[in-house]
């Protein structure tokens, strides 16, 4: 099981889908999906700007591509692709693990670091950090 | 207490921010806006296809323009904006009801009415109806 | 779709019943829908005391005319029916948005504003406001 | 710890008051405490009943005598007051398991045993079964 | 409805399987079972150490005997088996209501009481308390 | 970020600790982490076996080394140890992503394939897959 690729999406985080997150017609609950993108981008943010207060500001447009249904196997991707002076970048994907099938992709998704009163705070970063040497300052 | 709007669009639904829909920094999680949001656009589309089975396909950029905390009011507001051969576009906006400033703002939220092997079917109308008498076949 | 009105009650919210609001019947449970009418009777007192610490005191009888299934649409309605000194009393009505089928009537629930310490604080109001000028002191 | 008894009522079930129970104000949300009633309720009423459908069909009125905080331990009790033909009453008291200080009281939760289409079925009971041999029929 | 005892284990909580604690084969999810336990435990920790910061330690292994359906009800019993100079450790067992069916069992779980700052404190117990005056020291 | 092992462990899902997870103090309940811990392992079971229907059959001894707090980022790995007729063994690790602080372990956590009437099938497998090509019948 090594770890998948999609272009320049590493997937890095998974689901099973349980009744909790169905709607009423027995399939995946849009809202439960995008609230397993949003954590996945929030964790993925602050690890690259190593700041434990990554805040979402924006996501661009979101193409629903498939459903999935109670007990399939799902993945999320998230990739930076920009830094700005304090924000974040981001695409994410969604895919059945077993079918490879698309479910979702957003092609940005914005964070930004802010400090204890909300205000944005420069990062000072400008490439992707692959070692995770960014520790969060509490 | 009159029914509010903000422009066209009218809000209809109420959230009280408890602690399980905050985030790790103790704000409102962007996923459980998006989860609210998602199941207003639902009941919305049902209503106005005539179709209990409709699900969401597309949304437009999301801008979160602020945030909420911990026993803010917060109230969802839909509004139909188009109709395709099998689908309905709505604009989405949240806002605080006491200072009323937007929380976000989604431009275009497309449902699609489908049958029961998920195939989308026309619905056969051009209007929005304010009256409630589509009364989806169950 | 104007606002409706069932009696002097006017409906302000919206769920779509979903697999996590189902008792082991498959039919909704009855815990979950005295959970959203608590919510929503908080807001409107909060709104209507301009206190954002107000807490369910009483609710009177309640009657379960008929419940609901998955993927049925429902609204919840509160009016204020009364001010005591440091309370708010309410009616409240859940419904099928599509039959108009009451789900259930509670005629009184009251709501105290309390301080810091949990103790009663005077309102000093005596009707009800439309305008949503009571901004809750923080 | 043996079975602690207030009057006539048992208490049978525990909770602990964690974040995700709490209302916005960070004490005990009187939703969530309505949904441990009616489960507990629905639980005595499957074993008395011998019917596994059981549901809700009236609450007398309730007093929130007293609230509770995160970490507080919370325990349930119900107790059969009397059968109709195809219903059960009950009592219900929810108190601190430290300080015994009464939370809330509701003196009559009726339920009703019903077919698989809903309609009341006669029970045939008219005691209480204090040796749990009613087996719900599957 | 006598409280029952299955060898030294006395049952005190009682769950009813609802959708939202399936998995995804509609079957009890194994991880809402060990919640249902964990918590059990820690207030059965908590009174018995006279200290409301106990925190999960220690799980010897696990079987899971058998397995529950929606609708199915559950009872959790624990029982204190020894005690550390910080810690106590328990026996758990999970079984049907009605067939009396083992779901599982765990021989040993340990709690220790901590203070404010996570550290362990000694309790200064060597026998169980049955009259549960133990209050909590807040 | 690139993949992260701690000897034979591949860390494949990520969660970001919010107030829902937390217990009554304020750190992660261990009920939520062993919820976390019996879906991943149920994902990689699955993946594995070929067989949707995967079940919990057993945990060896849990040891809680370390706790989390509200916003910590935690990963959690999963890796197939040994292959039974029906069985699947894997060795489970929690830990902070930041401080890479083991949070907890267990060596053995047994899943068995089962057919629908919940019977064990042979799965005829004997090694790892890390293609990921068996994919399971529905």
């Amino acid at each position: 099981m090594t770890p998948t690729t999609d272009g320049d999406v590493t997937f890095r985080s998974r689901r099973w889908v349980k009744p909790e997150d169905l709607n009423a017609h027995g399939t995946l609950f849009g809202g439960s999906l995008l609230r397993w993108i949003d954590e996945e981008a929030a964790i993925y943010a602050i690890l690259q700007l190593g700041n434990p207060r990554a805040v979402t500001k924006y996501m661009s447009e979101i193409d629903f591509a498939s459903s999935a249904r109670q007990g399939d196997l799902i993945e999320l991707g998230i990739r930076a692709t920009g830094f700005g002076r304090t924000s974040l970048t981001m695409r994410a994907e969604v895919r059945n693990m077993v079918t490879r099938e698309r479910i979702l992709a957003i092609d940005r998704i914005v964070f930004v670091g802010v400090d204890d009163h909300g205000r944005p705070v420069p990062h000072g970063y400008s490439d992707i950090t692959y070692e995770r040497d960014r520790l969060p300052r509490p």
